[in-house]
């Protein structure tokens, strides 16, 4: 990729610090890249000075925000924004552009000020001036947010945007191995992330960086401001490590800017060095943080405003005027003039060559229209098994999505496949896949691939895993539909990453097999007791419980059909007994529908049934009419969000709540969320227990024989005295979730 | 500390490697420890021979478990419990023993058989025989349980023993520098962990490592299992980072083992080495996965068993009768005879220095003893301030909890109180704290500490912090009450180390900050909205969410007397108005209890006021009477845990659900849970907003002029038609949770 450093200022013979001496350090004097010299100018200086101020100007205004990253990295933004980056302020989606994550996401506002500068036309002064107003939907929220302009992800938790910007670089490396041509680039674009302290010290984005330098990820670049400041004090009072070499060892050219406070020509310089890398490029660049001002290098200006006097110190030792806010002059606006132009240049450029690459590969520019559109090929759905192919011998749910997944995953390229290490037990490795690898690895075993591979090994690593898929989820909506896999209990390890899916509305789908006490010999440890309500509760997720392979086939129906959700399909280790004459795809989307009304239609009892815990309810079911003659219907409830979002009148042909009689669940989670659709619960109070399978099951009263009384209780004592008793009075059969338990 | 290298084997001359020549690779020879000369002998060999063997019969009895890495581990173990390890057979809780924790616990065959070999007393052959068998609580799980004698912790979801082994070894530290004076080291243990690949890739343990070299914890060995081989082939399929140079960057001695197959003298001699060094240790010990079978060096014997016929060609392969199963000759119980003897004589020389120290530091050592047995100083009481102390003016509830950890931190040394980066947030720096941190730390900012420290910097980890808590806590239980802080958000990130923590009922509290909507401008991001409902469903966790400084008092007395359970204390940003007439310590406890009934005692709704969001409540409860004389009785509702804990009796008697009148939960969460004591709720459908506190809950629905009218209809309908009219329709005032809804 050749660098983008199409424009200088006129060099000048020295570094005109005077205005910041007192804080700045060494600054180097030119560079040299592709035989175009940059040197550092008075211009650099003033739009610096310019942009410091209005920072502080902009977290004075009410007294609160974060000055100092910004204040910060001024000269890694005019490296980046002006000489680097390739992008188009006025189409700021174009499809090849080069991606931008701002991991450290709390300094949002350099991010903000610098599309203003460079023309982005939504990013007015006045949304500037909104930071931390009152204004809602305002673009310059406290911490980038997907939906504004411009922004690829939304950061905040740290080290998220670290493993989302090595998902962006992936998604690039992928495209460009199954599109591009000889002559014919499509996809080349680079990924630039920008982190601080945190990111380099939160378990995701270290995780994510082992993977960015095991796939060789030269597309991607992590600038590191080296403030050396966190919340609690100068960073070393948690972190002394050697980061340079710890990212040498993790597979990353390393290249140290020492004057990132001031020398645009070296972060200049680093930036385009990484276009050529043949490794993922990590710069450590030392800044200042809240450079210029009396607090500069300290805790102080981390989270705060500088104060109306600091403010104004800051602007006369600039040079500026203290009584003007919020001033941008026109020579400033003007040395970004360029940027529109040059970014409409690039757009120009790609959409020629895309036309070109048309003519040459008509069928493969089919598929890549399509996807840069964000849509599927149509005939997805011959990927779902027919119901009358479906199995009918008890079947464990992993293995008949493994079924959907292996046809998904070898017919269609938005399909990007990943696990944690768990390929034996998670069915989700298609026939004849490739491995997502760098074409030049060589393992032990044999198993390589290439950049055109859509199989991804993750290694132990759940939580990247997530987050890297929010990144291939995010660099087109719809161009990718990144799956993981791995137990349903360590989607608790992941789940910081899958709520910031929830949030930014990225389609994914969690393969989330293991997911009852049945799993076996594992034990309590690999159990998930409260995973589920978690997802249950959690905005925007759709967590889908089948209880055979038919409503398998309906979860990743209702998964594929939700393309701004996640979906985990939630799926068992041990076999389930299918219901092919009960089961429904179509219910199974309704996320609960009757599965099976009593014999003869009157009833006494509703049980629900869920997931891999149907077959206890369709026993119970047996066993309450053969042995007390009390007539049961089952209603199949595999999803709590999908039921919500339908009419009253279903919900309630469903549940006939009003039919004065009692609701039974049957779920091997604690029945926290039940409540809303039934009276009672034979759930999980504690946590589980090392047995096999079966005898963990019954352990914990599952089991048809320990059920049925109970029901038979529950009903006769609403026969006696009617279904008000129950108002107030959720029974938990197997006793409510208690403390001091231990397991 | 001393070298424990005590008994030796008669040296041979050669190492006897003909029955494993075909896997094992070059074999050291020799190897010089304090002057102790051990050598390789054939009765090391002998002994991994018959212990892979039985480790293979184990595996084989059931078909299944994990066979591997035991057998890969075999010269590991002889090191370990034959040579360098303190540790008492007979008591295997002895207070000073070495720590080890075995974070690869799918390999606990391998610890289950060593501590039968070494004379662990209940660790009997039919236990051993029980692995993966269906006998109730048996000692050989399928991963390690703390219930069970000599298991240090838990382990299992991979990455959590080995941050817990960090905790392990700064509670050494911490004890050492509290209580060990110039010729009286009462506390001088080492803590040994072992790892395989999975642990050094999971983020929690990489969190956990940068912080055990920052903070130069050289009495931690962590020995790495380097089999090079995972669940999906060899580990170079997600992993070529160079790891020793990664440790050496994160503050690691780093010692190669290059046969760790065969090579017990050299393992021995880089563990006695771990003893005396300035840092951290990671030895790196190359092993082979299933070490003499046909398929060694394989994922195909990672989790499975060898098969008949293989396991008969292993038994050959070492010289054994393929016919004898589960056969341990008496030549190898001898090889370990030593132990118990070795191990009494380490209890009693401890117990005799305890004794001096006794005579020579009375007053410290009846705390040391307090402390030993698991109990706090009474008068911890003292540490709650009186009902007639707390504030009367509106207080953020974080500010009222920092009054109550400030008087717990100054005067109770069980309490180790540490911050993932954000002591300006969460209060809970006590005055005149000592940091937790090597004595030779200099940091820039000048905040430096030592080993007696008791507040604890973690960095920007959130996961490693609850993951080392469960360390200090698991040391002995009582010994320390480790406290964290964050904001509640950030709990998801730890979400696996809290469960970790419940399931082995350690007792910890967390301190949970920014629990609700009014966060202010941090956002979406910041805004927790679905991860009450987790801690909610996670068996044995105590969420507590106070409502003032009240409240406050009440959830810290519930946290401390709750010695088996962690405990999340969630708490405001904001300022909370203080109820001092209504709000009650004792009625926290409860979980809830009312707040205020309704101005003459007859009432039409009962409002539940929840944490944070009490203010609604009440506010409401004003409105609904000024402006359509409705009646309202509030019930505070700080713990669901608490409350289910309860009487049947006093649970109707808080929320009367048998009065014919509706009840409405006002809380900026999802209504998840609710429905068991709510009919209505005023809760959160989707995530949060950018937006200034005030201005998020009123967006959302959260103020009494939106919230009254429709408490208002709903009591009007269930006027005109009975409260039968609320069975099975739930109201979500807000509406229900929605998909494909972004935020």
């Amino acid at each position: 990729m050749a660098p983008a450093l199409e424009l200088l200022e006129k060099p000048v013979e020295y570094l005109p610090v005077k205005a910041v001496s007192a804080i700045s350090t060494r600054a180097s004097a030119t560079v040299l890249a592709n035989d175009i010299k940059l040197e550092n100018t008075e211009k650099h200086q003033r739009v610096m000075n310019v942009f410091r101020a209005f920072i502080a100007d902009l977290c004075q205004q009410y007294g609160e925000g974060h000055a100092g990253s910004p204040m910060g990295m001024a000269a890694i933004g005019i490296a980046l924004y002006k000489y680097v980056m390739k992008y188009s302020p006025g189409n700021c989606n174009y499809f090849n552009r080069d991606r931008f994550v701002l991991s450290n996401g709390h300094a949002c506002l350099w991010q903000y000020l610098f599309m203003h500068l460079v023309g982005v036309e939504s990013m007015t002064l006045e949304q500037l001036k909104s930071y931390h107003s009152s204004k809602l939907d305002s673009l310059c929220p406290g911490h980038p947010e997907i939906e504004n302009e411009g922004v690829e992800v939304t950061t905040g938790p740290l080290g998220q945007g670290l493993a989302n910007a090595v998902g962006l670089a992936m998604a690039t490396k992928n495209l460009a191995a199954t599109y591009n041509k000889p002559g014919h680039e499509l996809v080349n674009n680079m990924t630039w992330c920008m982190v601080g302290d945190a990111c380099l010290q939160e378990g995701v984005g270290l995780e994510a960086l082992s993977l960015a330098g095991h796939w060789k990820l030269n597309n991607l670049c992590v600038m590191f401001d080296n403030n050396a400041v966190t919340c609690d004090g100068t960073a070393d009072v948690a972190n002394t490590e050697d980061i340079n070499a710890k990212m040498r060892a993790t597979g990353f050219n390393v290249v140290d800017v020492y004057n990132g406070d001031s020398d645009v020509a070296a972060v200049t310089s680093a930036l385009v060095a990484a276009r050529s890398s043949e490794k993922p490029t990590f710069i450590n660049i030392r800044t200042t943080i809240g450079f210029g001002s009396a607090k500069a290098g300290t805790a102080d200006v981390h989270g705060a405003a500088l104060g109306v006097d600091e403010v104004a110190n800051v602007k006369r030792l600039f040079g500026l005027d203290p009584d003007k806010h919020f001033h941008i002059p026109q020579d400033v606006y003007e040395f970004f003039s360029d940027i529109p132009g040059r970014g409409e240049a690039h757009e120009a450029g790609w959409q020629k060559a895309l036309a070109k690459y048309q003519e040459v590969n008509p069928v493969l520019a089919a598929e890549f229209a399509l996807r840069v559109a964000g849509k599927m090929p149509e005939d997805w759905t011959k990927c779902i098994p027919r119901k009358e192919d479906q199995p009918t011998a008890p079947t464990a749910s992993r293995k008949s999505a493994g079924v959907v997944t292996n046809a998904l995953g070898g017919n269609i390229n938005s399909f990007l496949i990943g696990t944690a290490d768990l390929t034996p037990s998670c069915n989700v490795a298609y026939e004849n896949k490739v491995d997502f690898q760098s074409p030049e690895l060589r393992t032990a075993c044999g198993l390589n691939g290439n950049y055109s591979g859509r199989y991804i090994h993750y290694g132990i690593r759940e939580h990247a895993m997530c987050a890297i898929s929010n990144g291939l989820a995010a660099f087109n909506k719809g161009t990718f539909i990144p799956m993981t896999s791995t137990y349903f209990v360590f989607h608790l390890y992941a789940a910081a990453a899958v709520r910031m899916a929830a949030l930014q509305g990225l389609q994914q789908i969690h393969i989330a097999t293991h997911d009852s006490i049945g799993v076996g010999e594992n034990g309590p440890t690999h159990q998930p007791i409260a995973v589920a309500a978690l997802y249950r509760a959690m905005p925007n997720v759709l967590y889908i419980r089948p209880c055979d392979a038919e409503e398998v086939a309906g979860a990743y129906i209702a998964a594929i059909q939700a393309t701004e959700t996640p979906t985990i399909i939630s799926l068992s280790r041990q076999s389930l007994t299918q219901y092919p004459q009960y089961s429904s795809r179509e219910g199974t989307i309704k996320g609960a529908y009757v599965f099976t009304e009593a014999e003869g239609g009157d009833f006494d009892v509703t049980l629900i049934g869920v997931g891999s815990e149907m077959g206890f309810a369709m026993q119970t079911r047996e066993l309450l009419l053969k042995n007390h003659g009390i007539r049961s219907r089952v209603v199949s409830f595999p999803c709590t969000r999908l039921f919500e979002q339908q009419s009253r009148e279903y919900k309630h042909s469903v549940l006939k709540p009003r039919a004065g009689k009692p609701t039974v669940v049957i779920e091997a989670y604690p029945s926290n969320g039940w409540e809303r659709y039934a009276d009672a619960s034979v759930s999980m109070n504690s946590f589980g227990k090392s047995l096999p399978s079966k005898e963990t099951y019954e352990h914990f009263g599952f089991a048809p024989e320990s059920i049925a009384p109970k029901v038979k209780e529950l009903v006769e004592e609403v026969r006696r005295d009617g279904i008000g008793i129950l108002r107030g009075d959720f029974r938990d059969f197997n006793g409510g979730l208690r403390i001091g338990f231990g397991h």
